[in-house]
Formats: C-alpha cells, structure tokens, sequence
C-alpha cells in the first residue's frame, strides 16, 4: 500500500481536489461510526450529497484502489486518504495571538486531535501572559518565539493577532523555520519564498449563505 | 444592469462556484484598492493565481459583461458580484454562544462590515449574560432567542456553543424563523426542510497544509 506514494505528483493535485478529500475522510469517518465496511462511489455520493464521478476522478489521481461492482474498502480508503494528507503523524501547531480567537483555537476539537498538537499559545501582553487558556496551556511571550519554535518543532504556525502585527509575526515564524502558516488576521500577509501561507477568511461562508438567502434556494 | 438577475438558476450553481465568486470579489476589491480600472481574465488569473477559463466559465454564469478583447470594468464586475451574492442590502446575524469563539467573531471583521450585521450574542450561562463583549455587545439570555430573532430581523444564526448544545439551538433557529445557519459546534446537526445549514470545519485548512508538508510543494 505504501508504493502508492511514489506516484504521487503534488503539483497535479489542486487545493479543490485537496478540499474534497478532507470531505471525503469526514464521510468515512462516518460510514466507519454507523458500521459500513464497504462502498462504492454511487452509494458515497448519494449519502453524502456528492457527485460520484467527481470522487472517482479524485480518488483516481491516486491509483485504483477500488474493486469495480464492489466499491472500497472504508478502512482501505480511509488509510489512503490519512497517507495522503499527511495525517499519519503529528503535526505541532503554535498560534500567536491569544485573543478570544487564539484561545477558542487552543480548544478547538481538530486542532489537537490525533494528527495536530498545539504545543504553545503566544502573546506579547504582559497581561495576558502567564494566564492560562481554557485548555490548560499557559500563554507565553512572543519575544520567545524563535526558541519555542526550535525547541518544540512547530510545523505549522496560527496567526491570530490584530492585523497590524500579523505580517511581522509572518515574518518570525518563516525567520524561526516554520513551513507553513495558517493566518486568521484580516489582512493579506507575504512570507518568504519555501513558506506557505493560508489565510481563513470566515465571510465567505457568510456570502454562500447570502447567495442562498437571495436567490431562494 | 439589473435584468440579469431572472437569468439566473441557482440549482445551476454550485456552492464551488459560489466560493470563488467570494475570491474573486476580494480580488476585485484588491484592483480597486490600486486602481486598476479595466481586467481581463487572463490578468486577473495571472496577478491572483487563479485559473482564467475557470473564471470567464464561472462568469458566465450571469451572462457576457466582458468586451472581448478589453476585459471587465472592475467597478462593474464588482457591482455584478456583490448583487449574485446578495451583498447588497445587510443580513443580520445573531450569535449563540458566547464563549471565546462566539465572542470572537462579535468583532470579527466581515461579521459585522457592509453586507453583515451582528445583532445579537446569547448564552445561557448566568455569569455571562449582561456582560459585554469586546465588541460592545452585552450577551442576552439565549432563553429570549425567538423573540429576538423577531425583533431584530435576524437571517442568519450562528452556533458556537459545546457540540452538546447545538442540535437544540438549531432547532430553535429553526422553530424562530431564521432560514440560514452557519454552525462551528464540531458536531453535525440536522435543521428542518428549508433551513440551510453550513458547518465551519476548520480542520481542513489544516489538513491542506499537511498535504503540502507532506508532498513538499
């Protein structure tokens, strides 16, 4: 099952098809919950409300896996997916910024779960430091953040803090080695070239709820 | 400009679509900010990172506002986006849940900018209700929620209670009248026919950043 890897060409692969396999690894999850142990791309499709070509040609990209008139296996296609994201290890998060955002993230279910650990919470407010979130971790000061990131081996840094300080934060954690960023701050970030950074931008789930507000559907 | 609006068949329009409408309307608002007056889609893809067949498609939807060879009028492609997505008059929002995460979005900006209006934080927790949020809001007893849901004209609930409690808060949205949710309790919950439900799993931002830690891209 490992030889799959191989295969894999990322730069084929968008961030859509990307998207759709986390739907796909939250549909398994609960087909594995209700006791499915097989199922073809027809039966996911109509269950989950998606299109079973488009799950095809997803799945596809990462060779047959499937038994055609059977379907897959749900652990099968559950591991695959798991070896594909990258979620068959964890990844250490540190979220700067411990507002009311960062610290809801510190507890948020998913962002420390079985692949993903928050490993620090940070803050340059000497108020706030010291303090310790819902979650049971202590904020600590952001001028520690070099440190931190080497100490703990953060993989992926959370940017929770007002706009105005979210692109020197950017630049901390690319300059302390951190890959990948996940940015909350309403504002457009750059990090350096080899750095990715996504931005969350919570309205827009607002604007597909407005479409369907208005056009009735 | 406004006739275009009986063209349009929103079963015929995937929420995809509708996600990179909302892309290209902060590219669009990008454009503005440097003004830059005129785009074609092949710029527009090229400056954003985007597709440009995939836009003029996307487009194409609402009917040729493009000149051939000139491109769109950013004011009037922006125009034409804002009134698809309904952005055009204000949507009132009223948040259940006032821990960290309710009390965040309060004041996050896009909850409460031109097309959206925060109206309301409830909880049902006695240490929180007539407390103020950052953003100035006091939290109202979540034991009033259908008759503010009344007064205030509210259009769309959101959920950040525990996962214990959001299947009845939906259920009462739904019982009050209000015809779109937006739910970030990490649980599913199912509302009444002709009630929208969009679920915030902000696990698959992380997820995406896993793929590309993984691959190496």
């Amino acid at each position: 099952m490992a030889s799959y890897k191989r295969h894999i060409d990322p730069s084929s692969i968008s961030d859509l098809t990307i998207g759709r396999l986390s739907v796909y690894l939250r549909c398994v999850d609960r087909l594995i919950e209700v006791g499915i142990e097989t199922v073809s791309s027809q039966e996911m499709a109509k269950r989950f409300n998606l299109n079973s070509a488009q799950i095809r040609k997803d799945l596809a990209y990462f060779g047959e896996f499937g038994v055609r008139g059977v379907g897959y296996s749900v652990r099968d296609l559950r591991q695959y997916i798991v070896e594909i994201l990258g979620l068959d290890r964890e990844r250490r998060i540190l979220i700067v910024g411990a507002g009311n955002l960062g610290t809801a993230l510190c507890h948020y279910s998913g962002f420390s779960g079985d692949s993903f650990l928050v490993v620090g919470v940070l803050d340059c407010d000497p108020s706030r430091i010291n303090t310790p979130t819902p979650a049971g971790l202590l904020v600590e000061d952001s001028a520690r953040l070099a440190d931190i990131v080497d100490q703990r081996r953060v993989e992926i840094g959370v940017i929770t803090t007002p706009a105005s300080a979210a692109q020197r934060i950017c630049q901390e954690m690319a300059d302390a080695g951190i890959p990948s960023i996940l940015n909350f701050a309403p504002i457009r970030v750059k990090a350096p070239e080899g750095v990715r950074v996504t931005s969350v931008d919570l309205k827009v789930y607002l604007e597909e709820l407005s479409f369907h507000l208005t056009h009735g559907r």
